[in-house]
């Protein structure tokens, strides 16, 4: 029996935890949630331009640089744990043994509730690939006959979190989190981006303008709880409750 | 400032309460709320052809016999308040003063949250017309213009309820409802349906499916908590939450 | 024969097309085209929340405070003409006469493209009701049978300017317009709308970040031209063309 | 008890019957079928563009021609009765005495399937009204209350005709209709439509390509059953059988 | 030419195929169709938790139980041929031997339907998978290229057989087929299930709902035609018709 | 700096560029533009049907005639180059040498716009195949971290050209191109396509009935402007314009 709560974060690159779910994070380490976030690569081809546009760079110096950052803004959003499977990017691709390393640490956690990446995303084939494997660890991870003795994992909630232009990803969320409490965390995550400083202020009106959605689906059109910045999220199971 | 919690259903017949959404009435009446119904018609042309089949039925007598009915079911689920606006169906229409008089409803109310029916349904057109009406009315009654001085309406969830054929409806539910300790007080008021006894049997069954649903959401494929009953329901709005 | 370009805009309630196109507006006034808004209403009811909240209001305040802001904010996007139908809101409701009406002002105008709403909004039924009369009034404006020798309308295409929660509407943009050159005017435009002060700010973080999205579509991740702000339609019908 | 099999086809225009669906009612003609279409409008102010060009045009006499051409279409197929509701297009519009008057018939024809179609169409608001009326006949057709005493209708399937654009309105046909043996009957109707001769050739080729693609379902890439023309049609209803 | 109708079911897990078309099955099995049964797995991690539940289990012992019931259950229905590929579970996977292997069991059978999985299922990401490869193998029997000489496979329908949760899988059944006659064979098969006997009343639950549902489409609200039971299928393809 | 427009079409089979955007190829070498082709396969095992019937065929006599067959089409329609990747087909299987040799040619031709198949396809697997490594390649080749030093891609639109059964792809046409002017070339390249005579006048009803829609989208009704042939396309990505 675990003693605390637990959430677990599946993020493609390394940078993605940060931008699309550091509020979740940090709000819910503040309520004592060990969180968990699983880089399945650092981003070092596809998402690392700046780092790649300076001379002599090399692919190790672009993994050093990128786990540095993500390792700052972990520590920024109060992670409790940060792993890094170093798969490659662009394309990401997990061969058997790969996934049930993801299924050991999601067994491992235990997640209250899973975190990933919309469902479809023509930019990045990478993201929706990352949501495929969040998918099928979690059935794995489910099964009696894998690595029979452990644990297995009950339903958690699966998130998808917000990707770049949502529209184009078919990505609809039913559910605004209110991280007014956590944003200056969130902020300071995000400054830690380093090689990503033309997407700060891009990251920053979605907040706000999430908090005003926040704002509008609390209490109608021109009241609400007054929060200034929040995070949506697309749940992929239903819920069960004991009250609406 | 209202004193208690309360939920407001917009049945486009005076029956479909009952089959669609009894438990959820009767549970959250357990627990304090004030359940308004209003039943837009007695369904007494389109959903009553076990009457009609009797000698010298008259419209009159279809409707008294419809209305008995629904108050038994209404009693037995602990309904606070139901409301027959005798608007006619097969087709149902509502002319402006008809849609104000659901508002009137609606401000009275309060409602924490609404139901109505799902937003397609080719088998019967008064269902989704009903909840066509149900957003459009819930849009007026937010409006602070209409009827100035009067308390505005929030932004309460609406809840569609399961139609007859789910997947035909595009109906897609978010959530399950445990509405196990209520199960008996449901049984009751379906059984005061005389006129549609053949669906007693059909309710029963979803009821104990989506308990199925529910244990299967709430814990993996062979756990989960042990609800015998359920509801689900799909909501339009998003959720604004504080916690995942 | 025409001598200049035109559009024209269908604007449920007499601000919309601030928000939702104003960009659009000035730009296409600066290139030359004459373009037309009509406001179906004055939101005068449902979207004036601050003026109702004064001691002593009327609905004739109310709609005149309205169009004095509405015309302004023209003014200011370089609008050639704004025409107020007064037809109420909340809910809108066009009868024939009020339809005809809109057939006269397309015919006239000729439109090069027309705008209006996201053809879903279960928050505000006024909007997709406003899609519903633009593609309805099109038609007929299209018919050689009505008013038989009166210009009839070609095939201009309907933009779906963006609603408030896109997601949630369904609406899916397909165009991103850069509206940098003319974004203080829409800016301008924006701050003539003293009653809903709480959306200035919401509707700049959009115009910036539909910004990113033009940068992201013209050019790759960290590339693309300069665009500072952009606004994001969904076109309803094919375009036809001569190069890809 | 009926003797014969029926159908009935619901034309939002005189002329719709004829494109879309000529094959099918020449067809079950042969079978021995009864067929009843009810044209809701003439199509006269909205689809007679050609009338309206010559000199001296009135409405009547629109209306005349338009008829003409449709009875002898119809007599080409094989029509068994064919009914004119005149009740105006662009737009079309049912009180509920004209739906009334549409039930009327389909309690009267009994129909084993009808036509009408598709849901929705940008182009054309009269068509997919037509259909939203045509399921709301339908319904109140079953209804025993309404008109008691009167043999209610059973639950016939709803075919929706293939509409002008295909992709845009969202039609996906499930079931293809050879018509090979009474392609030359569909091509005299199509012949009777001298206001609209842009549209022979566009429908020729239709059936031919609908041909291919029955050829391609019934037997693979390079085979199939040799139709050299075919129908395609949606069905709103799902099919109840006693072997797949 | 081949002397008996034939149908093939491809099932992720040895016992999918019992409770989602076992009714299916025996029904054709009875008008002499014989019906081949490939099981890509025994479901032996995933599906088998009752007997991992019981001390010092294996993974052979789970196999050879799971083969047992299911060699039980598909003599209860009359299956003529059932083939166990063991490739595996939890996930299913396979390569390019695995796949010719299935085209070659199509090719042998020349089955006049198939059957399969869902083609989307969050909980199982095998379920899918299963359709997916269904899809791939029925292309490369159609090619002349593929084993030359062999005879090709025409174009049978691929029915979708239930999922657990329909509206969660966008599973959106087109066709009900009454199974009343073999309900008493489905039930045997399901019964069969030892290690799943938390299934049993669920999926005779879903029997009855779909006989409801058959006895709707084929008459009307309250009547059609005496089904008890039912099961339900998607249809991939489109029928190619004679008459409708 | 490269000082020609170029286009790249990536197709699955090696006839698969005539039928579905034969036209934008021939018109846009007209405009001066180097259209790239790049065959993943031959299509030799599945769209060779003619072939494989004639007496001792074998695969490398095939691959010979459909190389040959496609050599004459590109040169009709005035294609730059041509590259055949023999992957193999039925099934179409790229691993990560073959996708990395894609992106060379994507970065090598730095493509205006690139054109594949239809997302979705039951009945041809390798087409939706090679629509996601069409993406995937696109990704990758936008990467500053592969093969450092080289061009990266900006952000080329992605057409999905015309599939055989459009509404069964889920595919919708946003874009209609004329190709008038150059239809003789596209007959030509069509006429090419020994082994596939079928198909010459499906896509030649196709071509000319994509015209009809060419005119109706470009003028209304019985307007527009002339076109006698076009070429449909749905668009991956938004377009980013400076004036509607």
């Amino acid at each position: 029996m675990k003693d605390k709560k637990t959430a677990l974060v599946i993020s493609a690159h390394s940078a993605d935890f940060v931008w699309r779910c550091g509020g979740a994070i940090a709000l819910h380490a503040d309520k004592g949630y060990d969180v968990t976030v699983v880089c399945l690569s650092y981003g070092e081809r596809g998402e690392s331009a700046k780092l790649w546009k300076q001379q002599g760079m090399t692919l190790d110096r672009v993994k050093t640089e990128r786990r540095k950052e993500s390792e700052n803004a972990a520590q920024a959003l109060g992670v409790a744990d940060i792993q890094f499977f170093d798969l490659g990017d662009y394309p990401l691709e997990l061969d058997r043994e790969a996934k049930y390393r993801l299924v050991d640490v999601i067994r491992s956690v235990q997640p209250d509730f899973m975190m990933s990446h919309s469902r479809f995303d023509p930019y990045n084939t990478d993201h929706m690939y990352a949501t495929q494997i969040a998918l099928e660890a979690r059935m794995i991870a489910q099964a009696w006959g894998h690595n029979p003795g452990e644990k297995v994992l009950g339903a958690p909630q699966l998130y998808l979190f917000e990707p770049h232009q949502t529209e184009r990803m078919n990505w609809k969320p039913d559910v605004f989190l209110d991280i007014s409490s956590v944003w200056e965390k969130k902020k300071a995550a995000i400054e830690c981006m380093q090689g990503q400083e033309h997407l700060w202020h891009y990251y920053t009106n979605v907040a706000e303008n999430r908090g005003n959605h926040f704002r509008r689906n609390s209490g109608g059109m021109a009241g609400g709880r007054a929060a200034t910045h929040a995070e949506g999220f697309e749940s992929v199971f239903p819920r069960t409750v004991d009250e609406l």
